[in-house]
């Protein structure tokens, strides 16, 4: 049988599974959400301002929208489609988050809090589209950010009420949950048809400017990112002030390292859309023990050390010996750097301590959280994988992967430039 | 008489007309305005932040600027006259604000609320921008401007001042004032000579990343937009919440829609840079109604439903039908939206009336007062239309349309790329 | 000798800047530098906000970064350079801040304050590098960069502690510094090879786009920029107003200026980049003492003016009749519209003076501490410039100007598009 000339029509699929999630969407705010009365809470406007979400906003529907521009024909899918997963996963995460976590028997209050916790399970959801962008329809996107979310609210509720601790750091959670979900996703939808480099898995010169663009988005609030649930005003101010210096150390030793490892002394545009972000998510998983800003630079530099060693020398290696081919590098940015930043902190726990015992108690307890939360992001990943593989999805031919042109229509388009 | 091969030089009108209003201004500033002192209103700082400013600053210069830099030769002029027309525009209405809604016999006074509400003038102006774009010279869009800002702040004064009522919803005033203006202005204008789809009114896919980037910055700061002027802490932040769900809402619906209705089964870009943000408008006519979050997604569903419905089956219909070519599509992302949401919002206030001759009372009056304004803005595009018809203003001709070439002057431009 | 064929690989002369200073940023942390507690300062807060320091941190990073992008071939070295420079700016400004200004024997504290001066720091080494960008690789860039922030540093301090006075306007200072100390570098590394237009030194209409972007990022959040550090609410909010006012005049005057210099009577877009954002330069110098709204607007119709005309005609001169090939038209931006603030600073401290005597000493000191400006500035930018004409650094060849090929490497880029 021949291959078919056009990608496969989401005439049907697409809207019917649109317009059910957001009619069920809408039915279940109806019977169970309802605005929060601000007076009731007269600190939240102070602990979490508009200011603060508004960044988180941007970074997750233009800095990771524009992040993934990078791609030659696939500019429109990559902002696009993020915009789309961005506000069914905040939609879905709105009222996991309030069945998991609010009190019985009350309706969910919508509040700043909630809106931003929300935007971070989309966040995570995000990262892990960066891993299969390219290969999968927007049919299997919607249904990947559903389970991605719906995994990561069920994870942090496991640690919370089986483990008994404190709400541990979400935002250490999201970059290592999306990382790991989405490399294994990555591996159960591995293609040998595109063994080989893509012939669309190219970029230009402009294409990778507005990844810049992205980037620069990221880059420049990610202090809000790690900082905006914090509630002391002077640990929020500390967690703000760790994630600039961080960065700043991250970015110079990306470049640094970048020119090292080429042999012609060049430096990598892609290290520098990518690693230069390590710094902010290394120093994430410590970012309430950071004592001086001195260690946060020092692992702002290591973090920018292994992502982009990672990125070069790791990343080839992975498509070909694991089968997981990663298209934005999440792993390297997002996975790695997380994992350095929690031995960072769990170090900085253990020389800070003056008692011995209750901090090692207290290791042993983010150790088992964080086992928790490998085991459950790389299985469900996995296990996601398998599932949208399912031809019912009408996954997209291999040559027509990397190509807007199989989900897009450009009325009145000048081709030539 | 042949064509004349260039365009008409505006190296007399566009610098007379220029330093003539700026002049005009400086003496109207220097005779009427000051300064306000902020220790004499206490709350301005509380209730109107410098932040929500900002956030409609952006969309007003960067985000209109970017959405209709769609055109192929167009980006400059999309991107440069917004921001000549917004300047003036601000600078106007902050005028025309204070002669209308000043204390008599006290100097206008700027503060963050009088230029909240000049920004908002100039977004009106830069609405009905939209339907004329790429037809008309920046002589012609200075007056078209300034003859907007007028009549808008002429009908806000009508409706206070004659009905006697509040002060009406100016979000919803100045998405149909915009829209409805623009209509009548572009069926004014209209050539036959473009009947025929123009070669240059076309696009390209970085363009439309530029574009979608316009999309994301209105988009993103649309709940600021539909809250900044609320001072209520509880119903400013609900104003937000029902904004953001309400995009959200509108968003999934677009996507599904847009697949509905193409042949092909794909994703319409036009649709997704454009009706995504009718859930934003329609909210904004109800949004100090809205009891609960499930209506707001509701409004935005049918919001959604009739934006990317309009651009697919009546837009093509009003150029040939009743002569109006409207570039960007403003009636159906500002207009009909806007419509549906007021019909909501009076749907609304019925259901929830305890007194019943009250509420009759206040509806009586709102459809009065759109009544007034539609009639305005309708009336004046036209004669608008007819004013700058006129020879004197030196129209572009029809070849040179939709073209940069005829305004902007690029030294040094490698043309290829 | 044969001219190399490929420019000088940075493989050994970058990463070793890079990561030895770096280490020593990270040293001189540990040993002198500590987080602030903010309940040590409860107005910190109030006086200096987050989102204030956001704007300027997004002008710093994204403003500037995008507004140079403007070269056909160089977009990613100046987005990329941009963002490096100012890192590494940032540390060392946050490091001799702390040592020329901080309380003896106490560590240096990191608060939103010194974040903020520590950008502005950065942001001026980043004017200067507006005049030589294309014509120096980044390791000549980051040891300008160093040694702009050292001198600008010591520049205030001289004045602090010579001159005996108050804080002096450190917004002015840092356009003037830059600019001034830019032009002498600039002439410093004149080559006569690139006396004729360099083929790469011209532009594309999508990047002139980005280049838009970049200007509108600066033109939006001027106002914060001017307000930043203003302590007290009336003054902070009047910076923004007169800011905001003074950026509308030199708007309209650039476009009507624009077109008057132009004999086809067009608009050059090169203006609108760059003219449009003198308003804000002008009034920074005097944005204190600015007592109605009229005046900041007549300030800024003259910087407009003053730029416009400066690009327009002295530009084209200053290359062949001076040696000075000022890439970004740093001077015509920064410099004289920075000048031109000045004097009219002084002219309405003069005009509203009571007591006549104490105005005129504080004019003579002003006076004296702009002398020590503009000396220092011009002599450092002139050693730098020969400091950095040493072969040790490897400068790029004469054709190897202004092109990003020879700094980047860019994987699987499909050059046609």
């Amino acid at each position: 049988m021949m291959a078919p000339q056009y990608a496969p029509s989401l005439r049907t699929s697409l809207p019917v599974l649109a317009i059910l999630l957001e009619t069920v969407f809408v039915l279940l705010f109806a019977f169970f959400v309802s605005y929060d009365v601000v007076s009731s809470r007269p600190n939240e406007l102070f602990y979490y301002t508009y200011a603060d979400f508004q960044d988180v906003h941007v970074m997750v529907f233009l800095g990771f929208g524009f992040l993934a521009t990078f791609l030659v024909r696939y500019g429109f899918s990559s902002s696009g489609f993020n915009l789309l997963i961005a506000v069914m996963a905040v939609q879905w995460a709105t009222l996991l988050n309030g069945f998991f976590f609010s009190v019985k028997n009350e309706k969910i209050h919508i509040n700043l809090k909630s809106l931003i916790t929300a935007n971070l399970c989309a966040a995570s959801a995000l990262i892990s589209m960066g891993c299969v962008l390219g290969k999968t329809n927007p049919v299997q996107l919607l249904l990947m950010g559903l389970i991605e979310v719906t995994g990561f609210v069920l994870n942090q509720w496991i640690i919370h009420y089986f483990l008994g601790g404190d709400q541990v750091n979400i935002i250490m959670q999201l970059c290592l949950f999306g990382a790991c979900f989405g490399v294994t996703l990555s591996w159960s939808l591995y293609r040998p048809g595109l063994e080989t480099r893509h012939e669309k898995e190219r970029s230009t010169l402009v294409l990778n400017l507005f990844c810049m663009m992205g980037t620069l988005f990221l880059w420049m609030f990610w202090p809000s990112f790690n900082s905006v649930l914090t509630e002391d005003t002077t640990k929020k101010m500390n967690a703000v002030f760790s994630t600039y210096f961080s960065l700043a150390a991250s970015t110079v030793t990306t470049f640094g390292c970048s020119v090292l490892t080429s042999k012609k002394g060049k430096i990598n545009v892609y290290h520098i859309h990518n690693a230069t972000l390590a710094g902010g998510v290394a120093v994430g998983a410590a970012v309430t023990v950071i004592p001086e800003p001195w260690i946060a630079m020092t692992i702002g530099v290591i973090a920018g050390l292994i992502s982009t060693l990672g990125l070069k020398y790791i990343k080839p290696h992975m498509k070909f010996a694991f089968d997981v081919h990663d298209t934005c590098g999440v792993l390297y940015v997002f996975g790695l750097p997380g994992i350095m930043g929690f031995v960072a902190s769990i170090i900085l726990q253990l020389v800070a301590a003056t008692n011995l015992l209750v901090v090692l108690k207290d290791v042993v307890f983010q150790l088992t959280a964080l086992s928790v939360t490998l085991t459950i992001s790389l299985t469900l990943g996995m296990i996601t994988g398998f599932l949208l593989k399912l031809n019912i999805w009408k996954p997209t031919q291999d040559k027509k992967c990397f190509d807007d042109q199989a989900f897009w229509e450009f009325p009145h388009l000048v081709m030539e430039l």
